[in-house]
């Protein structure tokens, strides 16, 4: 079955075939129907979850009371997920005007990582009665960074003990991932440790909700599990991390490993009747939504770096050779495409840190000129601070309000605004944190260069492509011209394209790339007057850099004091 | 005329006596009427300034044209102050509900450094035609911040020079002061400066409006006039300085000296035309607002440090020793009161950060909330935060929006706020912004401390008096016990006891405090659980203070580049 696209230009009577992705937001999931043959997006359906993030209580509905969390959770509800195989599957073939019978596969790609705590047959433990009431019973979403403590001590033990797989993550391992945050379960809740069967990535569990397998997918079981050349850390290290801990590989994470475009399984009679899609469907195995974007933009080869810029940014980047990078989130053969090193970084907060700016600091004279001028907030600052010329403001932020994924890998860290005077403006300080996001991906752009690892093009994706002067200054500080990805839902095409591979309508993820996905290239080049004074700025944004997370512990400190403080008035309240 | 209070109390039926204070401010002029025998504040009133701070451009219908002015400039209209005689003056004494024939002084405090550049008759250059235009032919405010290169260039060669009077001012100049201010107009407009006469106090210029007579107070003269044991700096020091600029003394500045409380002069039939007070009654000598505020607090004796909360806050202390305080204004003999050495310290911004955080960093929603609670943003930010534990909002912030008057002095620092997260609110923000500028104040009396002034009680006075929390925070911030000046007009009232010294109902102006001043005292006290938490947060502070303010350049390089900013777009615009 290789060739089809040619087949379908050369035969135009044959019936269209089409497939389904779903990409698994932070806040919302996204259906999308595309055409096999050529990638075109036909119908698509959005929807948010119910719960959304749980940052501050578990929902009374759901846990029985709503006793607060600690700083620094974020928790989901698993069948927030499920609702949307439920209602924007079917709603998005509905809007495609398609036959559910001509779909031929459906794939899935989501946040990462993000881990749910199942019993063996997949069930959440949030579910079951007894446990509903448990923080540690829920989905532990990726911007869950309350495990930096256990992060710590990985990373200072692994050092110690010169694990051979460290360097493969840059030399430290990340808050955020599956051994971190299953090792915080593990001291926090000992006993729902105990009675979890399986801790599980969403992107596999979602998939096993489909197709009523567990497949483990490469792609998360490299970044974030662990797993290189087919083994994960060993008992003995993790019995030395943490008494009791040596069985959690084979005991709660070890399964099966699938890797990406192939198919996972079969959609079930149960699955069918959720999404209205046929029974016995291919579904390919899960996914990553960054990692399935890069197909989707046709930015599989060495040197194109793609960066999903939406609440946070994941940067991919594709390369023949293996080479040790400071401070990436990792490298794993074959995660983003099979036959590749894939390389991994990314940037905790990005959009999450505009929209919190506008949400919290921005007065209200501004809301009523943007609403006078049909323009939302972030329009309304940034039309207001596009003409300024470079260094104008005299500003200098660091985008660190939801830590550091790459190349500090500190989730300690926190945001910092250095420059402010009373003639300091709502824009400015906008356009600061526009800027300090840019200065954080050149930082990862030179550490992959200085590593052996050249970035030649920066290729975006995501909800912030859309902002002209936000791609213009990464840009004019990167010196990198920059291509956009010609989809409005980057990760579901991408999703589809895996989709399609998975039901053997192509044969491999680039070739079914080539066909089905799109790209504008070099829609922004630097202007050199502008990079110049972008180096001034960007050399005071490295020496905070430099300051602030590697040669001083203030912001650690910083949070130390807080959480010493929360837990005093807790405990008088009590 | 001695003990005339006690007489007064003697005999009720002798006519009671009044004195006018005005205390120009940096926005508006108050007026108060008091009661000679008891301090009594009978009637005030206030009056706006017209042009308040011209810091963008001069206001066209004056000037011809409405140029855009260079960043840090910060000017004044004098009319502005004349007019404050015109109608608050009148109006206070119409609501005192007395004979302006009873009144028998005035007495007028000022911000400081603010200058006036004048004709030999004291007719301000920016009201002659041919000036009208130029930017440096008007009052320079305290807060005009542009002079910093040239406080830069007197501070290098001072202390290269050795010149005995540095240390008098903690080590450095402020750009703030006579000198600095005096070398930017003969720089930057050299006709102007050789067309301007005299270069004078607008403290001294009210006075001179208002007997004809121009007297140099002691005050400004030695804290912002750099004149020690009747010395000003060399000639040869400034021409080594700036050729051509040796006559600055002899040609501008010097003027015969007042003593603080004595008379100036008797009020003109023009000033008494004006303020509708009987001409020939005793004018007193200028002051500063500051330091009239201590007699009216009754604090003038040693280890009682003065703290003039408002738009920025001046610290005054008397005491018996002479000692070289690091970083202070500054230490003149009979600076506040006669017979002390007077020690003078400050904090650019203080009112004016919270001012600036209130206008451009609340949202809609808070502005709702205040409204429908009947708060001002202030009191709705306060309550929002009143209730948190120290450390809680995991916030420190360094309060130089407005540069740093002590102990760094130096105007090209800047604000900078770390620690912050997604998770951070606005009344977070607000409340480590009220925290940054205790802690300013905790530098400030430490580094007396240090020196061998001791500071034992905190006497406050000002705006901010009225904010609880923020007295609290202070209490716990310094460990100090804070009193609070018992008016609240407290300039004014400083202002009317040296009217009653300089038109003879008192001997002295310590005699006059005890009976026309008022103090609660010890309302504040620290509390040692909090006040250790903010150990902690100190510490931070203080490290942030010294890496910013001590090691590193970042903050002026990020002034650098903004005035570099802006002046390249100036020019591509002309």
């Amino acid at each position: 079955m290789s060739d089809v696209s040619q087949s379908v230009s050369q035969s135009v009577s044959q019936p269209e075939q089409y497939v389904v992705g779903v990409d698994f937001g932070t806040l919302s999931g996204r259906a999308v129907v595309v055409r096999v043959s050529d990638g075109a997006e036909l119908g698509t359906a959005v929807h948010d979850y119910a719960h959304a993030v749980i940052e501050d209580r578990l929902p009374r509905e759901l846990a029985g009371s709503d006793r607060p969390l600690p700083p620094d959770w974020a928790l989901q509800v698993p069948d927030d997920y499920r609702e949307v195989l439920r209602t924007a599957v079917p709603a998005a073939v509905a809007a495609a005007g398609i036959s559910p019978d001509a779909v031929i596969g459906i794939a899935t790609d989501f946040t990462a990582c993000t881990m749910v705590p199942t019993l063996a047959d997949g069930t959440p433990l949030c579910e079951l009665e007894q446990y509903a009431g448990r923080p540690h019973a829920y989905v532990k979403l990726w911007k869950h960074h309350a495990a930096q403590g256990q992060a710590d001590r990985i990373n200072v033990l692994a050092d110690e003990r010169g694990e051979g797989w460290l360097p493969r993550y840059g030399g430290l391992i990340s808050s955020e991932w599956e051994f971190a945050k299953g090792l915080q379960l593990f001291e926090e809740d000992r006993e729902l440790y105990d009675a979890m069967e399986r801790w599980v990535e969403a992107a596999d569990w979602i998939v096993w909700q489909l197709c009523g397998r567990y497949v483990r997918n490469a792609c998360t079981a490299g970044y974030k599990g662990i797993l290189q050349a087919g083994r994960y850390p060993s008992p003995e290290f993790l019995e030395e991390l943490a008494p009791g801990f040596a069985g959690f590989v084979p005991d709660k994470l070890d399964q099966e490993i699938g890797r990406l475009g192939e198919v996972a399984g079969a959609l079930t009679a149960q699955a069918a009747a959720w999404t209205g899609l046929p029974e016995g469907i291919a579904v390919a195995v899960g996914n990553v939504d960054a990692h399935v974007t890069a197909p989707a933009a046709q930015a599989v080869g060495a040197g194109q770096m793609v960066a999903i810029m939406g609440t946070s940014t994941c940067h991919v980047m594709n390369a023949d050779v293996l080479r040790e990078v400071p401070g990436m989130c990792g490298v794993v053969d074959g995660g983003i495409v099979e036959g590749s090193w894939g390389y991994e970084a990314g940037q905790s907060g990005v959009g999450d840190i505009f929209g919190w700016f506008t949400k919290t600091s921005v007065p209200a004279a501004y809301a009523e000129a943007a609403a006078a001028a049909g323009e939302s907030l972030h329009e309304h600052l940034t039309r207001l601070c596009a003409g300024q010329a470079v260094g104008e403001h005299g500003l200098v932020a660091l985008d660190w309000h939801s830590g550091n994924r790459s190349v500090l890998v500190d989730h300690e860290l926190s945001g910092l605004v250095v420059g402010l005077t009373l003639a300091t403006r709502p824009e400015d300080v906008y356009r600061a944190l526009l800027e300090a996001t840019a200065f954080g991906t050149r930082v990862i752009v030179e550490t992959f260069r200085d590593a052996g690892v050249p970035v030649e093009e920066l290729v975006i994706a995501g909800g912030l492509m859309r902002n002209p002067l936000l791609m213009q200054i990464y840009a004019d500080v990167t010196r990198l011209p920059l291509s956009i990805i010609d989809s409005e839902q980057g990760p579901a095409l991408g999703s589809a394209i895996h989709a399609a591979v998975a039901a053997g309508a192509y044969p491999d993820v680039p070739t079914a790339a080539k066909a089905m996905g799109k790209v504008r290239t070099a829609v922004y080049v630097p202007d050199e007057a502008r990079a110049q004074t972008y180096d001034q700025l960007y050399a005071e944004y490295l020496e905070l850099h430099d300051h602030f997370g590697r040669h001083t512990r203030t912001m650690r400190r910083l949070k130390a004091i807080r959480r010493a403080a929360l837990a005093a008035a807790a405990e008088r309240e009590a």
